[in-house]
């Protein structure tokens, strides 16, 4: 029964792709680890980019660099 | 001095029902473990259907069906 | 379906001990939220005492203190 | 730059296996998400199964049943 | 290669304090554990006070005594 | 009263560290954005290098390269 947690930064990922990255993330624990979809949760959380640091300072920042 | 983070859909949770968690999950701290509520914080994340992933698709495409 | 996450510092927790946490926090859920048992998970994390800070130090320390 | 956190049962998982989902995640965040697999985090925690509560039990209790 | 996770009530925090956050542990994680700067998240995540529970209560209901 | 989580992989982190690393977040926090050290929990993870994965695949791999 496994929980997975996807934390991305924020930014016009569409409502498929989540759904491949779901699908593909499943998949993959079904078959290397030999677990059930009925019991696996994927959970994605979208960071505002503001809110995601990465050497040293913010992605905001970083990009407009 | 416990941290617990609930992590439910996206949906029409009053704010009566969060304080309601909070109370029953801070009680069940103090009685089973005893700990103390001064030091015990509870925190709700709602995430999007969309973003949820459950038996290999999104609870959005679940409830589609 | 739920996911909870209750950490709290190591330290003679017991298995009977954890089950009612579990059960308790399943129970409230279900009551409070109408969720399904059936996809609810309730996953404890024990922490070193060495490794959970408050007031600014460890509580290994604030217990010797 | 996605940090990812898969939360499973304690119970042999080897390292090769922990490698092949790493792997596969990174992968499928390249793929669909066009992320980049030098700022991509997976982490791995395995959880003691009288830690992990599932339809309002422990999981060490379930599978004694 | 350390992920770091701050969780904090909403409430005008500015991109500026964001930022000073971001700097300040990464810096403290270069000096202390000598850890790299091009590998280092710091994730901010802003919760509603509805949503943070303390004491028994939530933190809305808390700043209204 | 923010919660923050720390975590690193595995490998000889001192007690006198952990107590930096507690110590020099929860100031920082008070400083910029004026939270109590009263309720700021600094909690910190050390991860197996098998099970933290970087650039594809696991750090145990990536460090006998």
């Amino acid at each position: 029964m496994p929980y997975v947690n996807v934390r991305i930064t924020e930014g016009n990922v569409t409502a498929e792709q989540k759904r491949e990255v779901i699908a593909g993330i499943t998949d993959l624990l079904v078959r290397v680890l030999d677990k059930s979809p009925d019991s696996t949760f994927v959970v994605i959380d979208e960071v505002p980019t503001d809110n995601w640091g990465f050497k040293g300072t913010s992605v905001s920042e970083l990009r407009q660099r």
